[in-house]
């Protein structure tokens, strides 16, 4: 059996999977204080007897072996989870081979396993929600260097008609301050998810979206981008942002057709939990 | 043998190297029309018995294997050398391996295994120059995917002092629309080479290229970056660029000592034609 670990920035979902990755039981654990939380996953995984453990989590977090922080959470905005041992904690309790990296790259390797970029070489995921974090694969690899992509933290071209000074506590204006869901609430007054399809927001948000495709393009050429996350809910931003996109780009690199690589995810919300239940069984290799 | 051709918008650099990359002879042959300059690289290595070329090209260019115009020149803004059978026209004079990337990809392979980036595992190559372009190797092995990076055509931020409508027949004001020679030279009215260390252009320049590593570091999280090309010949420009980019990133990502992350290239000039003679021993394989 393998364990995995989704740990969001408010929640996470913990799963046990055979070694086909069919989920046998998961839960969904409030992201409170740290003792607290990791109290019920342990409740949780101590009901089997794991082979592996894969964790994706929300960062920034270390994911450089060399260093004496390898597998802490670091300089995330929220202050409980900063410099947490993520890693040790639940390696000292399970002393099984576990998988670390980020949210976004596990579930990058989901769909590039068993989603939406399935049989390809390389892929982007983006999750636009509560936060904006992106991970990929590339020649068949999880994306990793000195650390881990951030690709939420991007800086975008302002969108001419918009003023909002930015919702991100490190660089105000980048693309999470400008185009996450808090962002959208902030500027409009109403949720992104309450906002109707021919308000202006989707005009702005596919234009800071768009821009993003657009960086990822000209520095991954990726064979696709997957665009996941709460406020990709609203169905018609993904066309706007396609349109965006191609408008930016004015035919300067050859691409797939655009109905094949600015794409929704294909395992919805699930891409990573099954990724990080990915993560878990490379450790078994 | 192996022979190396560093395809670039002005100039073709050719050599030939003994097995341990020691280079017996070069030859510089400007870029007119590509009849003539074929007939002046035929020229010089239809002299040596080669057993490999590599070809490091200035792009777009076709790298999908899967492509029927694999090895083409594509999109360039030099239009005689647009839908240009680079690789098919020297496979057809020489029956032998051969290499074939961008002229920063092999720039990128040149520094990682011989230059500023020996022993690392990942970097950022970019030159800064008539034009803008960047390569990366990650992972070890050299950044493709559907296409190559196009990383000079990114969308930065407009410095908030400059008007500047930018050069580049594509996107107008993208990075290397604002920030290559020609685009100092048209908005300042002197060369790049000429301009004094306390004009103004040198904080707008830093600025967009610190832009640019901002995002091949949020994106790519690279070992290091490496500013290669004539606009860095005025070495106070290296220094600008770091403060700009710490600025930018405001801490969030744990980075190397900055002096190790944002550094000059190793090889100087030579890293295209260096990358390019790898590029061809790497065939032999």
């Amino acid at each position: 059996m393998i364990g995995a670990i989704e740990a969001g920035g408010t929640k996470f979902v913990c799963a046990v999977s055979d070694n086909s990755l069919n989920i046998i039981e998961r839960v969904t654990i409030p992201t409170t204080h740290p003792e607290e939380t990791f109290d019920s996953i342990f409740n949780f995984f101590d009901q089997y007897e794991l082979k592996a453990i894969g964790i994706g989590s929300f960062g920034p977090i270390n994911v450089n072996r060399q260093s004496e922080t390898y597998g802490y959470i670091t300089s995330t905005p929220k202050k409980l989870w900063r410099n947490i041992d993520f890693l040790g904690t639940v390696k000292r309790r399970y002393n099984i081979p576990i998988g670390w990296n980020t949210d976004v790259n596990a579930s990058a390797l989901g769909e590039i396993t068993l989603g939406a970029a399935k049989g390809k070489s390389s892929c982007v995921y983006i999750t636009v929600g509560t936060g904006i974090g992106g991970g990929a694969v590339v020649n068949q690899e999880l994306l990793t260097g000195f650390g881990h992509p951030e690709m939420g933290h991007l800086l975008v071209p302002r969108h001419k008609k918009d003023t909002y000074k930015g919702v991100c506590d490190y660089h105000k204006d980048c693309l999470e301050g400008l185009a996450s869901g808090p962002a959208i609430e902030e500027r409009f007054g109403i949720r992104a998810k309450n906002l109707p399809e021919e308000h202006e927001a989707w005009e702005i948000e596919a234009h800071y979206l768009a821009h993003a495709a657009m960086a990822y393009t000209l520095i991954l050429s990726p064979d696709c981008i997957i665009f996941g996350g709460g406020v990709m809910n609203q169905k018609h931003l993904l066309d706007l942002i396609k349109v965006k996109f191609l408008e930016l780009l004015n035919d300067y690199v050859n691409l797939p057709p655009i109905d094949e690589y600015i794409i929704p995810t294909g395992l919805g919300s699930d891409s990573g939990i099954v990724g990080s239940l990915l993560l878990g069984k490379s450790q078994l290799k």
